[in-house]
């Protein structure tokens, strides 16, 4: 170890205690990604409990020229959470920074750490009567801190938007180990440039935030879900503007099911009921209320006797209950699950306009089976988002490992190709980290990626912050 | 006139064409604000056509170190939209970018230049029986444009957010006269830094927005609107709460009126009716609804009764017709003038925690009239966005002109020192430009500024982008 090193780590353990800096043991919790895909090396890992320590950790590696990587819960897709292979980079770990600081209920706000997991978050939120309509599959280990770096979806971004419409402040410390305490409650601020939307979505790359304002909602008075059953995405679409009209800001969930992937649930979960004959898409439609369940329902049945009277939808089924309900939540939800019983594929976390999409899986379909005839697309998401998984499976009886290896590139550039075309992203919610910085320099405009560079090269002149993760380091 | 100038003027007509450089005549309409706070001169009025227009004026500008004034429809009340008295600015107007691009009913959103005036935007979104819930009282004049650069807010921010919130995308000619197209129509993209919301609120000191996609919403089926009389601004404040509650994403208003200020209105404007007795804080509130007119009332009926059972409120009227619900806005709408008619007063536009407010409000009002005995605080504005415009008016028989010389400084500094202990701001919706300029030197934390000029120094290093406002020039 170098004379520096042993400086630094000395250093370390001063401003935070030798037991919240970790060498030894097994620290692959904080090194490796949990997809395991980029397992990696600290220089350590380091655990402050509080703002003002991650301040003096950041002043620290300023002065010994450490690279910095964040870390919330260590649940990212994308491998921008974990140190590279080198050993030089600290890990620094926001866990221990888990207080809910305040809840403000007449403004509807809660102030809260970085470090605090999602699902601690919600339940202070209900705790108080309110609700924080931030919910995803990783909520029972995902920190908000790392939400607002990745800029999170889930399930309610049809509604309340994205772990960005969500924060109306933030506390940041900068990577020369400044704090900005932008920790504000407010709806409206024209004092300068949007600091927070700058780190909400930079992966770590610009700064530390260590704490949020987040925004949160009273709790609806009932919840209905349906599934329906479209003959073709288009109606899927005609449907989604149909209940935008009649159910408004009631309509809180609009997903979609293609029948490969539900037929994949069948094979895999035939415990899981599927209360519709199979059809070529499924709809998943929620819709929450402030009035109660009465008028919830009423709404939906409602919606869905217009919607089949029109020809849009061929069936439906509505919930009856909470348990039948959260059985079809199931039914969505374990699409992920019933792909990987399948066999491995390749994935894609698309965004496209609504209106494009109907173009979109039909020529894509079609120009995947051109080329790999037999081939599968697992075809899911968050329509109402214009968020699809849009996964694609080796033929059937062909080896899903083989067909990877020889053919991931050359269906990434397809699909890719056709989500540039009908003018979609290449990453709706995942983000970009290590996975795709690579394929972001070729589909990013060169304005854009400039104008990131001078941003990047602003904020963190010396690159010390999660470099190599969004942008290529110099 | 120099050589240099002579051929970038020279420049300028060759690219735009003779006819869209003016400089003689009365600029006054592109050269002087419309409250005439901020009289200048441009060294020319340059009229672009289409955004390679634009692009190819700024890159003219670069060549010649000319420094440029973006402006809309010269409406903003914080001189950031006109040029300074040198006569060295050019003043660049995006008026003549016009178009509605693109309407996309099936994604709800519309593609649409910097320079269509909202009101026409407005109409278009309409015409395809849709809606742009972006509404101020400059929407006949003010442009889209000019809505972004400066995060415009208005009467439906309480629902559907400010400028900020209801952009997907841009398109910004840099100062080096380079295109971003940014216009995407999705609502999930986490590709990188979010440079829209860097340019939205950014005055104009960073790029020029040449054209946006704006959200749309369906048009509400019903819309039913409400006063309510208070006793207290606590009251008031609970009102909020008890009606998010009830109404949920049906609350799309929630405005207040202090007693002095509605009486100014009874005094200029005794034809308007005051459908309730003289009270403490007057409230309207409006619901707008997905399913009907009925539906709406109904909603509005039982939480006004429910407010009224439990003390909330003392008295209430519904408007039975458009008539009628007009005229409560009109009141509303008719305290500015009101205001103006009685005679000049210092104006705040603040932003609070909606929670903070009653005491801010109690604690202020008492601090002034300490000071200043006598002095009348006209107090009204959007409760539910948390932003008052908070004006004192000298006391009665004192002369309003004298008052301002003398005072207006230790009166700003009273309000915005009380405004600074609450975690509020010293403009919610207005801006910076150049009337608030230093005083945000001495409100924003010293690190919020140094990463506010990093990155007007890495975008606009040379310092040409509406030089002097928001931040001081170098």
């Amino acid at each position: 170890m170098s004379t520096d090193t042993a400086q630094f780590l000395e250093g370390l353990a001063a401003r935070i205690g030798a037991a919240q800096v970790l060498r030894e043991g097994d620290l692959s919790a904080w090194t490796v990604d949990w997809r395991r895909r980029w397992p990696g090396r600290a220089l350590a890992v380091a655990r402050p409990g509080t703002t003002e320590e991650v301040a003096a950790v950041m002043r620290l590696c300023a002065e010994h020229r450490v690279a910095v990587v964040p870390q919330g819960g260590n649940t990212g897709l994308v491998g921008a959470s974990v140190p590279d292979a080198s050993g030089t980079q600290l890990l620094l770990s926001l866990r221990r920074l888990d207080r809910v600081r305040a809840i403000d209920p007449a403004n509807l706000t809660m102030t809260v750490e970085a470090g605090c997991v999602l699902q601690a978050a919600q339940q202070a939120a209900e705790a108080s009567g309110l609700w924080l309509p931030l919910s995803l599959a990783s909520e029972g280990s995902c920190t908000v801190g790392g939400n607002l770096a990745t800029n999170a979806g889930g399930t309610q971004v049809l509604r309340h938007g994205n772990a960005r419409e969500l924060c109306l402040g933030l506390e940041v410390v900068t990577p020369a180990g400044e704090i900005w305490d932008g920790l504000s409650g407010l709806r409206k601020d024209n004092t300068g440039y949007d600091l927070r939307h700058l780190y909400i979505g930079s992966e770590g790359t610009l700064g530390v935030i260590t704490a949020a304002v987040m925004k949160l909602q009273p709790q609806p008075a009932a919840t209905r879900t349906a599934l329906a059953a479209c003959d073709s995405l288009e109606a899927c679409v005609a449907l989604l503007r149909l209940a935008r009209g009649q159910a408004g800001d009631a309509l809180t969930g609009f997903e979609v099911i293609g029948r490969h992937a539900l037929s994949l649930v069948a094979r895999h979960f035939p415990q899981i009921p599927q209360p519709l004959p199979a059809c070529a898409w499924t709809v998943l439609m929620e819709l929450s209320d402030s009035e109660g369940e009465a008028h919830a329902q009423g709404l939906l049945e409602a919606l869905l006797a217009r919607a089949l009277s029109a020809g849009t939808i061929q069936d439906a089924a509505v919930a009856q209950s909470l348990a039948q309900s959260r059985a079809m939540w199931q039914l969505r939800e374990s699409v992920s699950a019933a792909q990987s019983a399948e066999g491995l594929n390749i994935k894609h976390d698309i965004g496209l306009p609504v209106s494009a999409i109907p173009e979109f899986v039909a020529r894509t379909d079609a120009a995947l089976r051109t080329r790999w005839p037999g081939v599968r697309p697992v075809t899911f998401g968050h329509l109402g988002d214009g968020n699809l998984h849009y996964n694609v499976q080796a033929p059937e009886g062909e080896d899903p490992k083989r067909f990877l290896a020889e053919q991931e590139d050359a269906v990434n550039t397809l699909v890719h190709d056709a989500v540039q075309a009908h003018r979609g992203t290449i990453s709706a919610e995942h983000g970009i980290g290590r996975l795709k910085r690579d394929e972001l320099q070729r589909r990013k405009s060169p304005v854009a990626l400039a104008l990131m560079r001078s941003i990047k090269q602003a904020l963190d002149p010396e690159g010390r912050m999660n470099p190599d993760r969004m942008l290529p380091a110099d």
